[in-house]
């Protein structure tokens, strides 16, 4: 080929390398001839329960219809979804998954040459919108792996157009505590936009949960965002939301792809909103896993990051990705976390209690 | 609020109009009042057989796995089809629909300033994506609704990047011959990417098809895009594909969500792949209800774009707005294409039999 693509690509794409997403299970299996069902995946902080049995039920009944568009206003949903959230429909964004949220915000209001605030050891899909735009970014340094937001709040300039708050964090499970958040907020001005990412949020119950809802009436330039793949067990369909004044909703809307949110998705998201059940035990098996995970990580002798969402940042002590190899040939799954600046790190996400345990027996074969 | 957050917005985002899509059936039911069983929706150029029995299949096994984040690289769907299409598995990009694949290519290869060229009348979406960007629009100005590749052709300069191609147009009709289109390749420089958008391309059986998937070892700048919405049944699904070389994937595939094809939709797809009876009958009923559709506007006196889709543009010889309101009354969606520079013209997408003659008795009735 006479023409080199890649730098005819926009400036920031040339040099972007693409999110690397947790191995799957048939793809390991592929490569190493093991039997799928030996297989224990613990890498994408996925719900370990299998959908609600309302989800089931709702996509079966939605399935008829599915050479229909979507409804692109995601009309019961966000009905739904605005009475249990209590704010106004208005305020909600549907995307595909969060990550498309996140995206939208920073597309829509960032260009080549604005800045883009977030931390170091934050979530990955952070510096690849960034940079896919053109515009750049500032990364400001963690303390004891979690956001310094006071340091995020002193790097704002006149170019920033956004600031990426994770609470809980991923990869790192930290948590920033509610009054650090809310400071937080009084100083970043009105014109910076601030994306607090709750992907998480469900596993942070009790006092020390922040729920950015309830600032959204005080601080116009806050964006919440939240998704249904993880505690509401809808990874796999996609739907994840962002929460902030009409006025930002709207804009953001604008680079919204008019069918993002798919019609089982929006059905599905529906459903699970009914189940109180399913998330309630969602939350206690997580809670029951982390202790597990983090009782066996301390018998090994193992040092690891108190986490406060459905995985623990795991301290090898070593190469991680040597100790990955070695999990990946006896079937368990996790994900390695060089690429946010913890190279001796393993992400290992909260599952049932026997795919705990048989990561556990494999951490200790390997480590042994 | 004390802050204007449209002024804050990217340039081309601030007065950007997002896309109107055709009015789903339970909103029209609730403004109006009306049976959603007794409305007649043809406004989205949707398969009206139903989903093919293998999709529902396939959706209800691939089910309980839904906590589980999407394979990212969609590699089952991927072998599948590029074994049908007789290409390399990573000449594939799939997306959120084929409005994914469109944007994803003009934001991998324009910036702000780029030119992005399309002919007027074409799909809604290149310009909403165009302006989201902030590359400017190149418009070439239709002949006899359809494309003049030649214009377009003499219009690239050396800052445009890409070329939106429709074949068939979206909302026309209008086909481009098979040695218009190779002419045209032939005459496009080698570093502007052309978009040869086949979203309809199923219905344009024989000779008259140009295929673009012949074209893409000769041209190394060419992008075929196609969708699993139109013909394949699963517009609700969200599922669209990219073909090109391998380097262009590549740079398109950097600012792809990683996580942007669901699991149900890659499960659906690569279902329906195999239900060539499926396939058969869609464009079967289709051929039949264009046939209908016509003779129906023959009879009333009616003028009409010829269109080799599943769809006609129907020229109502008034302001189609209020004809319209009047077929909404009547339980009957179709779409006006003022946004498309065509104020006088309704949309109609090919029904089941019965559909189309409900159409074409709310339309006697309205315009009698």
């Amino acid at each position: 080929m006479s023409c080199d693509y890649e730098a005819l690509a926009a400036r920031g794409v040339q040099g972007l390398q693409p999110y690397q997403p947790g191995k799957p299970v048939d793809e390991l299996a592929r490569e190493l001839g093991l039997d799928p069902a030996r297989i224990v995946k613990l890498a994408s902080n996925e719900n370990p329960l299998g959908p609600s049995d309302r989800v089931t039920a709702a996509v079966e009944k939605a399935l008829p219809e599915v050479t229909r568009y979507p409804d692109g206003a995601a009309y019961t949903l966000r009905q739904t979804l605005a009475e249990r959230l209590n704010v106004a429909p208005e305020m909600l964004t549907f995307g595909n998954g969060s990550n498309d949220v996140l995206e939208l915000v920073a597309r829509a209001f960032a260009e080549p040459g604005a800045e883009i605030v977030y931390s170091e050891h934050a979530f990955a899909v952070y510096p690849i919108v960034i940079q896919a735009i053109g515009a750049d970014h500032v990364k400001v340094p963690a303390v004891n792996w979690g956001h310094d937001l006071d340091a995020m709040a002193a790097a704002i300039t006149e170019r920033t157009r956004v600031v990426f708050v994770a609470n809980p964090n991923n990869p790192t499970g930290t948590v920033v505590e509610k009054d650090a958040v809310y400071r937080f907020l009084q100083r970043v001005p009105e014109n910076v936009i601030v994306v607090l990412d709750e992907a998480y949020c469900e596993y942070l119950q009790g006092p020390q949960y922040a729920d950015g809802v309830q600032w959204l009436s005080e601080f116009p330039n806050l964006v919440v965002s939240r998704t249904f793949s993880k505690a509401w067990g809808l990874a796999g369909l996609r739907m994840g939301y962002g929460i902030s004044s009409p006025e930002i909703a709207d804009v953001i809307n604008r680079v919204r792809q008019p069918f993002n949110a798919n019609a089982l998705a929006q059905a599905a998201a529906t459903a699970v909103l009914d189940d109180q059940a399913y998330i309630d035990r969602a939350i206690e098996v997580n809670r029951a896993g982390l202790e597990q995970l983090a009782g066996g990580f301390d018998r090994l002798g193992l040092d690891y990051i108190p986490s406060a969402a459905n995985f623990i940042a795991l301290d090898t002590g070593t190469d991680a990705n040597e100790v990955n190899d070695a999990l990946l040939r006896e079937g368990v799954i996790v994900r390695p976390v060089g690429a946010y600046g913890m190279p001796r790190h393993l992400r290992v996400s909260v599952g049932l209690e026997h795919e705990n345990r048989r990561c556990l027996e494999a951490l200790e074969k390997v480590l042994g």
